[in-house]
């Protein structure tokens, strides 16, 4: 697993309200939204920061924090689904917990979870929608 | 504010444990330790992943989450203290909450937090230690 992150995804309970923080208050620009659901922002080159409806985020992670508790996944995107199952086998023997093994989503990408030793949540990614350079730097 | 996130921190209850992890288990390079304290690894360009004790991550931002509740921190560095100065401000009236005004931090640096509207916390910080490049990337 390359030491990389290309999404940081917090779970909010609005999306429209973070858009009027981070688009309308800050400036920021949007990359891609779909209304109410999920509004990407490309921060850094490589580097994506979604905000997306917790409720949907808990119902694909499988994890329901106590209310009032953020979520928040931090993603590393690799360029094949096989390459997901190795990026998990990796992880796992490395003695993070498997929250959930890679299974192919409602959006069309394959992903898997893995905990790291505090419970930190990252999410193992192929997305055949997304650009991915050489580098591994994601382009939304 | 520009849309730019330079540092990640994971608050961790072990460093060493998340060293045996991320390091020894996943093989990222360590770029620079305080052993049992902190830990950074160059993730991204302009990327920085910072493994930090909780304890001392919870003492400088002043927030205690409940047991068992994972502390994380965005950072987006500026070039100036009076730069921290001013992206508070911007941030404050683009409605977030401000959690610590800036001050002076015993290791060199000049810092403030505030929370978006979910509450997940964001430091602007200035650290005349660090080299800060033209497009704003940190490199450690």
């Amino acid at each position: 697993m390359e030491p990389r992150v290309d999404f940081i995804s917090l779970g909010v309970r609005s999306v429209s309200r973070s858009r009027a923080f981070y688009i309308d208050g800050l400036g920021w620009p949007v990359h891609r939204e779909v209304a109410g659901e999920v509004l990407f922002i490309q921060v850094n080159h490589g580097l994506v920061l979604s905000l997306w409806d917790v409720r949907q985020m808990r119902a694909e992670a499988g994890v329901s924090p106590p209310d009032g508790v953020p979520c928040i996944t931090l993603s590393h995107n690799v360029a094949s689904a096989a390459d997901v199952d190795r990026v998990m086998e990796e992880a796992g023997s490395a003695g993070a917990a498997i929250i959930a093994e890679p299974v192919t989503q409602p959006w069309g990408g394959y992903t898997g979870y893995f905990a790291d030793p505090d419970g930190f949540r990252w999410e193992v990614a192929y997305n055949p929608n997304w650009t991915v350079d050489d580098a591994g730097a994601v382009t939304v």
